[in-house]
């Protein structure tokens, strides 16, 4: 997905956001929002957004001198998260169909997207997506490649939505392979939030390499490559994995809700609708 | 009111919005969001909110070439309101305190407003409105004053909102001066809207002088400024001169709708309050 006009607003948005997480001295806010606004010229827009965008929160590292600004964000989401875990498992395990019951927990454990400014009540969230209609829904094609499985490589996405991640990844009992950032970035899930969220007990937790909050695949590093080429079977979480997948030539399973209105209209869906999309799956 | 850090962003906002009216190329779009982003660091946070970021509809007239981006905007508005005149005058005339209710028509006028990117349903507004709490309650004030005024200067703001306005003045029954904007800004009303919305038939027109979408007194003219400092009592319509006057020593009646939460915050109402506030009334 390309990077859209709509996207260079919100880059400034985001900057403001992340900066006052950084700091709470207006003159280095105003220095970050400036320097960011003097950059946008360089913003490739034929690139995926969080390739284009990723250079804000490296400003406002640079600028604020905090290279994590959404740890405590993080832990306290992966706390919610994990209190709410054991309601979750038995609402998968007294459901008609166990599967999609833990595919849609996953796509609610998305709503925890701190790069978008949307309010979020986790609980009343997980509710309502287990009963919403999907605006794209290829789960059948996922239940019959995942039946034919044995490796899979899941791509995570936020800290907190890990724990319902690792739901599903219950769910499939198989080999997984947990993908996380390999940097902080945004509230996105790194090795010490997918170990925190419990994820080191059902896959085994490798780093993408990945500096931007998506799979970008040039920034990639080697192992991770190989597992993208050969697993059987990928699943992508979220808005960012999409965006920096949707033009990929390998098969892959998008779980996410469209949060942004050009992530919906690249997908062709409404904002908030629930997508299970498979690419590349004949 | 000074300009907060929570406008950058906006001002991207707008600048797109703005941009996306005068012009369908993607390329001169990017350019002016650009150039805009580039001057963020000369805008001014010590000054109104309007006077900082006028240069951006400079900025998108300037390189799309189009100086009215909003003019089929603003005639289809006044058309609208216009049609529902004999509707709302009715509403007056039946009213308990048609006073009263033709200040909250002439506030419920103000959603009428392309510089806030918020959907609005003139017809469905107005009766929200007519049975709204205000925020901020000084009609009291307001009746009082009025009983003893003679002149009245009343500064406009939105184009389809003058329409209503034409119905607080003529319930006034007084003499009224009617302010608009020098230039075409966003949907503001100038000469030639105030024209179109007919008031000339229950009020002198006069430019204020202001190219900015506020009134903003060191841009005012001087026949605008004698009036502001001998009429017997001043109308300031919507947000953008509120920003312009909130500091002021002069007295003033502020009627507005509060749609950015910056102002909100600034008047200490919640976001989509309804506003009547005196400022130096004792």
């Amino acid at each position: 997905m390309k990077t859209y006009l709509e996207c260079l607003p919100c880059i400034m948005n985001q900057s403001l956001r992340t900066a006052r997480l950084a700091s709470d001295n207006e003159e280095v806010i105003r220095q970050i929002l400036v320097n960011v606004g003097a950059s946008l010229n360089e913003v490739n827009m034929e690139t995926p957004p969080p390739q284009s965008t990723m250079f804000l929160y490296q400003e406002v590292s640079k600028i604020s001198g905090v290279s994590d600004p959404y740890f405590q964000i993080k832990q306290d989401n992966i706390k919610e998260a994990l209190a709410l875990y054991p309601e979750l498992k038995e609402i998968v395990e007294k459901s008609a169909n166990p599967l999609l019951t833990a595919v849609r927990i996953a796509i609610a454990g998305n709503v925890i997207d701190l790069g978008m400014n949307k309010h979020f009540d986790i609980r009343q969230d997980v509710y309502t997506i287990l009963n919403q209609q999907f605006g794209i829904d290829d789960f059948d094609k996922f239940e019959h490649e995942l039946s034919k499985a044995n490796t899979i490589l899941y791509l995570g996405d936020n800290s907190g939505e890990s724990v319902f991640d690792k739901i599903l990844i219950e769910q499939m009992n198989k080999k997984v392979y947990y993908a996380v950032r390999e940097v902080p970035i945004i509230n996105d899930v790194t090795i010490k939030e997918a170990i925190d969220s419990g994820l080191g007990e059902v896959s085994e937790i490798i780093s993408s390499g990945c500096i931007a909050p998506a799979t970008l695949l040039n920034q990639c590093n080697e192992a991770f490559l190989t597992l993208f080429d050969q697993a059987d079977l990928i699943i992508s979480k979220g808005q960012g994995n999409y965006e920096g997948l949707s033009d990929s030539s390998r098969s892959v399973f998008f779980l996410l809700k469209a949060k942004c209105p050009i992530i919906a209209k690249d997908l062709n869906v409404l904002e908030n609708d629930i997508v299970l999309k498979a690419i590349n799956v004949h």
